[in-house]
Parts: structure tokens; C-alpha cells; sequence
């Protein structure tokens, strides 16, 4: 099996799995219990968050634990629009934003809440000046992604974060779940006040993630109810996922620049190895983009045909992010960089681990030809 | 080890572990993803879905899987609220629900929301009566949870349902979260709309979660996002986690009332030796009580103190709910039952599952009258 869908999910460690099931069996308590088998699992759950705020570099209580990416965002976006809204009704975001940011801005709307959607060029890229422009008195949240999930881009995060220091009552949010552990975000740095995670995207398991919720920043609770998680976020915390998921991180973070060099090296050869090919135009950009994620088109042949080719050979890529995947509509990201329909219709996505190896690569690539040839067959 | 606090949390299931396992390692693909990793995974949920519904005698879709009880409540209280708010702005509820009720109440009283919080008696119990003489023209939300979580009084679902049944406009939930697989509940026959379930209160793993959602009934998501779980609640699917619940569902209701006898014959045998104790004066009503919950006062001595006398043989038990363990503040339920301040503070829960023994209850007897008299000699 060559895995080539890591923006999708990812192969859970087996250390993070371990971890799970250790907790799972031997420390079931709740947390929230009096006793000791409830103390035991609090402080399995204390651990991790101070492991967790220490490898993040920030401090244990601005960590909250939730059920994966969808929730922190909603969390994050939501939670700080009613929390602010007498503040004012304003927010902004981009265009390719994660469904995840994108329906709750939708939501606030009808609601009666206004956003901007900026929009990128051609790399995918926001104009800084752009955002400058749109703010208002009104404006209370700034929602930007760090890494797209689609192509790759990466948004200039820190200078977004020096633009907004100017105006402290804007909250500012990032969706980092395609970033972290692949490419680095202080957080502290780029002023962030509310910044998403999800374990299943760096070998954690499902079911955990985080929200970033930096001191000073209050939000309006998604999930009330028994107070759990600083008051923040309530629900018996899922102590085995959070462990595991601390674990993951750790693991990933463990020698990260040679991993990071190492995955700059896989996407280079990738992308040499893809433009030899002479149906295939490469979609994310050379500069200012992660280097686990590559967005090619087909030269307007079917990706979803594509896609089930290449599965015969047990080779696994997508057409778009995974959650797009079933919708059949063009990548949003591709359409928004001004890429033409049928080039977004015909869109692939590889996207890589450092589990990923570069012998992969010829066996892959003979198999991309291989199904490029097929394809072109069965059109004509 | 004579764990006593399953209504905080249960034990999972061996089996409900090993399901996980499998499902996490060989099957991690992300559902959404359109090869065969991932449809291997939407196979297993969709088989999860099926089985599920089949034991809660509903159709496959009319079950969202969420990330636990706390969030089904969260999104049935505040979606059906945001969704029908143009119906009307007024929600009656019961002055004993869990918090994950209670709270998301109150955020929306902030929304401009009224609610009206119903009393109980003194058994614990609403009066149908006062339900009906509050239902108003602008009733757009009844939520009354079926077994109570601190003392397991039972309220008359079928009633409510047969009252509200000729209030089509009213959506009526019901907090099932510690109900389910103790206490029968017919979701159809009830004539329930949204009905709340949490797997690790009946031996699944944290992380999962049941919302029915009865055909015809809209929610306004509290997970935006892709479009997951009929576009109802969005994040990429928990499947070892939901795998492993359903497994746990099968379990419990595999020879149901045998077991639903032995819990019956178990609450029995405790209460008659708890009832020799002088000190101990019984909260739990004998009538329309579930058979896992058992809640007593102890005579005005610290239930904290004597929660930790207890583990230190090995017997694990609860002031409270567990989410309110730490606050410390008397019983909610209790007050409301008009139980002095003083018994309120003193309390004690017992909650059972079908693991639990004949055998244990004179060991346990005898450490709790143990603990009473230290306490005693303590407190003079």
C-alpha cells in the first residue's frame, strides 16, 4: 500500500494506539470522579496538557481539549462572535477557508452577522493590504488558515498577526490543522488568540483536537454543561484520545527539522517526477506552500476515474479535500486562485507523512502514467 | 476493586476495546475519501448506523453519531432552538436536568430565549399537568430527561409524548443519556423527536455518542462544516469509536431483561442492607426509580470525606453527578425535591451496572459502615 491521502487522515501511530488502549482499560475513570480512579485519569489529562501547551509554547491553561478540528473551529468562530457580539458584527475570512470555518461564517450570517470572504491570486495567497482595508469598526474576528488544505499555501500567518496587534478587540483565529508538526507557527509570535488542531492528522486517533485559547480571550461555549475543560468546553474529557494524541504530537515533533528537511526533499522529487509527465499541470505553488501537500490536474480527464485506478494498485491519493470529495463540485481553493473549471474539475491531490518513502515514488509514478494512459483511452 | 460509580463513567467492554483497536489500525481511512481505504471505513459506519437503529427500533437515518451526550444534548437544545426560532422563543424544561441540558438553556435564555424549568415532587417526578398548563403559543422546545443522574427517578416520557403528540409544532427531547440500556424506552411510541445517548455509560468508549433525530425534524448544526452524518453534524467520522459503541449496544440489549431483572434484584438487596444503617436515610424514591441508582444522605457527615474513606478499600462511589463533584454545591436534584440543605450535602450516589455482584454488596456494607463510624469519631 502506497498512502498518498494525509491531509484525509492519517495511519494512527502504534505508540498513540498503545496509549489509548492503556488508558482506555486501566484508567477509565472520569476525570471529573472524586476518587482515585477519577484523580488518576485527571491527572493523566493534566499531564497531557502541560506536555501539549509546553510542545505548542504556551501555557497549560490555554490549551482545551475537543473533539477533533470541526469542533474547535466551530468552537472558535462561533464562540467568539456571540461572546463579542455586542462588540460588533464584523468578521473576516478567506475565500478557502475549511468547510469547517466557511458553514459557521455562513450560519452568523443568517444570524445577522456580516463577513468578508477575501480572496487570493494566483498562488492561493491573501493580499495583507486587502485585509487592511476590510477592517472596520465593527469587526470583532479574523479567521485565516495556515496551510490550505487543498493546494497546500501557505497564508503569511505573522504578518497577519502584526497588522492585527494594532487592533486588540479583533479576535484572531487560525485553523492550523494542516499545519502543525509540518510547518512551524509560533503562536505566540504571530499574536494568535485562537488557533485549531486535530489529532488524526499527525497519527493521533480521532475523536481529540485542540483549541488554543490564549489568555484574555473568552468565548461563548459550544458545548455547555458540566464545566469541563476550564469551563470552556464540557463533556467527560476522552482522556485515552488526549493522551494518545499528546503522544502523536510529541512523536512529531521529535527531531522536527530533519523531518521537515526530509519531506521537503520527498515534495521536490514528487514534483520533479510529476512534471515529466506531460498530462499533468502542477496547481500548488512552487513558493509559499507545505511541503506535504502537491495539487496537480489532469489535462481535463476524470480524477474521480483516476482516483479508482490508482486504488487497483493499492495506491491511495483524492480529488480534493476529503470531506469535498462525494460533493462533485471544483475545488473551491483551485476555482478562487482563478484556475479554469475544467483544470479544477480534473484536480489531484497527493498529500504526505514522513512515514511517506521515497521508493514510493518511481512505483507511484509508473502507476500515475499507467492510469493517465488508461483514461485516455477509455475518452477517446 | 468494586466500582460504583457507573453512571460517571463505565468500564468499556473488552469486546468494545477490540473493536476499536481493529478499526483504528486497519481501517483508518477517512470515510469522505473516495477510495477504498475510505469506503471501507463508511462501510463500517454505515453498518453502525443500521445496527443501531435496528436496536432502537428507528430508521438508519434518523441516527447522527456525535462526540458524546454532552454534545447531542448541546446541538438538540440550541439547533432545534436556532432552527425554529422563527416559530417562537419559548422552551420548557425541568428544574433536574443534567447540565449539559440546563446550561444551553440558560445561553439561550441570553439569546433572548425563555424557558420555563419545571419542578418535581418529592419523588422527583414533574407533574404532566403543570407541562401542559405551560405550554404556550410560542412553545417551540420541551426537554425532559428520562432517568434522572443523581438520584434515577424516572419521569413519564410516555405521557409527555402522548401530550405533546397533539402539539405537532413542539419538538420534544429526551436526555436518554442514562437511561439507555437500563430503563426500556420505546423512541416511537413516546412520540420522541430528538433523543440523546452516550456510549461510555454503557461500556462503549468516550468519544461517541447517539443523537436520534426523528425524520421530519431539523436541526441548525452545532458542527458545521463538511457536511457529515446527513449533513446534520460534521468532522470526519469517529468510526473505531462508533464501531465499538455499537458493539456495546448489542451487549447490553442481548438478553435485556434478564439482565434488567438481575440490576432490578441487585438495587433490591442493596437497599434492604443499606436501610439497616442507622445513619443512612434513602434519597432514590421506591417507585419509578431506575435500577442502577441508588442515592442516600448520611445523617449530616461529609460525603466527600467519606467518598475517600471508601477507596481506600478499593470502593468507588459519588457525592454526585461527577461533573458536579467538584463544585460543591449541594445536589440540584435533591433541592429540587425539596430535601433539606443539609441531607443535600450529605449525599451519597451508588450507581450499578450489570457487572456488578451480589457478592460485593456485604464487603461494601461493611466498609461503608466503617467509614460511617470514623467519620462519626472524626466529626466529635
Amino acid at each position: 500500500m502506497i498512502y498518498l491521502d494525509n491531509s484525509a487522515t492519517t495511519k494512527p501511530f502504534p505508540e498513540a494506539i498503545d496509549s489509548f488502549m492503556t488508558v482506555a482499560t486501566k484508567y477509565f475513570g472520569n476525570p471529573s470522579s472524586l476518587h482515585e480512579l477519577g484523580m488518576k485519569a485527571e491527572r493523566l489529562l493534566e499531564q497531557s496538557r502541560e506536555q501539549t501547551a509546553f510542545l505548542l509554547g504556551v501555557k497549560p491553561n490555554e490549551i482545551i481539549f475537543t473533539s477533533g478540528g470541526t469542533e474547535a473551529n466551530n468552537f472558535a468562530i462561533k464562540g467568539a462572535a456571540i461572546q463579542y457580539r455586542q462588540r460588533g458584527n464584523h468578521i473576516i475570512t478567506t475565500m478557502i477557508e475549511h468547510p469547517s470555518v466557511a458553514e459557521p461564517c455562513r450560519q452568523l450570517e443568517q444570524m445577522g452577522f456580516e463577513v468578508t470572504y477575501l480572496p487570493v491570486n494566483e498562488k492561493g495567497i491573501i493580499d495583507i493590504d486587502e485585509l487592511a482595508r476590510a477592517i472596520r469598526e465593527e469587526t470583532i474576528l479574523v479567521s485565516v488558515m495556515h496551510v490550505n488544505n487543498e493546494v497546500g499555501a501557505i497564508q503569511p500567518i505573522e504578518q497577519i498577526g502584526q497588522l492585527l496587534k494594532q487592533h486588540p478587540k479583533i479576535v484572531f483565529h487560525v485553523d492550523h490543522v494542516q499545519g502543525v508538526t509540518k510547518v512551524p507557527l509560533d503562536l505566540k509570535k504571530a499574536h494568535i488568540d485562537l488557533c485549531t488542531m486535530s489529532a488524526h492528522k499527525f497519527h493521533g486517533l480521532r475523536g481529540a483536537g485542540i483549541l488554543y485559547l490564549r489568555n484574555g480571550i473568552r468565548l461563548s461555549p459550544l458545548l455547555a454543561g458540566g464545566g469541563q475543560e476550564l469551563q470552556m468546553r464540557s463533556g467527560t474529557e476522552n482522556v485515552a484520545a488526549i493522551v494518545a494524541m499528546t503522544k502523536a504530537l510529541r512523536l512529531s515533533f521529535a527531531a522536527f527539522e530533519q523531518k521537515a528537511a526530509y519531506l521537503f526533499a520527498l515534495k521536490e522529487r514528487w514534483i520533479q517526477e510529476l512534471a515529466k509527465i506531460a498530462d499533468i499541470q502542477l496547481n500548488t505553488p512552487a513558493e509559499h506552500s507545505a511541503p506535504h501537500i502537491i495539487n496537480f490536474s489532469l489535462n481535463g480527464l476524470k480524477s474521480e476515474v483516476f482516483v479508482h485506478e490508482l486504488e487497483k494498485q493499492h495506491i491511495f491519493v483524492s480529488t480534493t479535500s476529503a470531506c469535498s470529495s462525494k460533493k462533485r463540485t471544483p475545488s473551491k481553493t483551485l476555482m478562487a486562485m482563478g484556475v479554469d473549471q475544467q483544470k479544477a474539475e480534473s484536480a489531484v491531490r497527493i498529500s504526505l507523512s514522513y512515514e511517506n518513502k521515497l521508493e514510493e515514488i518511481p512505483v507511484a509514478i509508473h502507476a500515475i502514467q499507467h492510469a493517465i494512459q488508461k483514461l485516455k483511452e477509455v475518452t477517446r
